[in-house]
């Protein structure tokens, strides 16, 4: 398993007339969340576009418990359970507030694919090379 | 069952440098969407905001299919298959493009609540009377 | 002098806390509506693209005067006062809110330049075809 | 003259498909820039706020000199030149990337009003009195 935490200070541009963090803009948090574990890795999510390949993402669900507010800062669990075995890779995100307060769970599915076709493709060697010894 | 069906434009800000519309923007979308098919209704939400009732969204599924593009002109259709019989309401989208070819899918679920306090609320007598007929 | 209109409903994701319109979204409405402008010339601004040439913003000025509110059916006059001369063009926008009140001023200045390199380019000579009608 | 500097890392959400960030982002970070240089005085605007003054933004002049790409760390130079007089305050933006190249320049006027009901303010007594030292 493959865990790592970012921080994300809300702006006030994410707030909506509710006082709360618009829905549609968790997606944004847990696209940070996840380029900021691919940099822990000592790669980037860059250099893999760099490379040809890109991540779209096929499916995302999340579920809204609690709201985040203006100014607050949250701190973005991802979780990775396990290594992809082909062009498939799902993460967990888990979103807290600065009382540590569980606001909001996703779980995003992405695919490898070359950039221009969009074929289906291998997770780069490089990155399953560091990311192997986080599932042995 | 009450369908409605809503045209959205897509704009540039809401592209992406792989070339396609960004996966969070899909929840604006599917929002405008809902908006809509209240309107069509007789009703807006805006109306049930000024009646202390506001509508959070609680949980998001969304499956992407195929990319949406700059400029395409999207076909948004909005399904209610089931008439609320308490505070909870799931609606179900379908996106569209102009060579009706289906992009991506979404269940949105929303609580109704009291403006303020958040307290769970019934379904307004106004919006229910609306909806009723197409349920029967 | 070439001026259109355009209509834009406001959606709740642009709103924010204050219960306005957020400033920053004033510039996807006049994205929107110079896309609509350049349509109703007959020719697209995705078409241009297609051509090789792409229309960076360099310069905007914007005057809030009064706030949009969710729900308002915004009516934005876009004007072009002169025909370009070489690679630069010059908007200017003005929002309206549905009491016809003028809510916010935009100049917005973008470069006609060549896709891949930013090289400046003169504007496409379809475009001025159609344009220099409405500046004789 | 108080200046802060703000770090900003470009989200994949914040490009288009220019490749470049979005010039209606812009005005996200600077709000962001604003945020934090706020909060190096010991205050928030959060507080402000909690307080009954809000800060709507009244003009924004933006020059886009160069692009800024996905992933960029960008440097956010916030400088307020002048202490407010009455209700209005003007800032001054510079964005930098990480290779201390400037991208973008903006001004940003905001009012101080009172929640709800719009009328000018003066610049809280807190605020006034921790920047004060900074012009003398």
């Amino acid at each position: 398993m493959f865990i790592t935490e970012t921080q994300i200070r809300v702006r006030y541009a994410e707030t909506d007339q509710m006082n709360v963090v618009y829905y549609g803009n968790y997606a944004q948090y847990f696209e940070v969340a996840r380029a900021e574990s691919i940099r822990k890795l000592g790669f980037t999510y860059r250099e893999m576009e760099a490379l040809g390949v890109i991540m779209p993402v096929v499916e995302m669900q999340t579920k809204f418990l609690r709201p985040a507010h203006y100014d607050d800062l949250l701190n973005i669990k991802t979780i990775l359970r396990e290594l992809p075995v082909n062009y498939r890779i799902s993460f967990d995100h888990e979103v807290y507030n600065q009382e540590k307060r569980l606001l909001t769970t996703g779980k995003v599915i992405l695919y490898f694919v070359k950039m221009g076709t969009f074929e289906k493709s291998e997770m780069p060697g490089a990155l399953r090379s560091v990311l192997t010894p986080y599932f042995q």
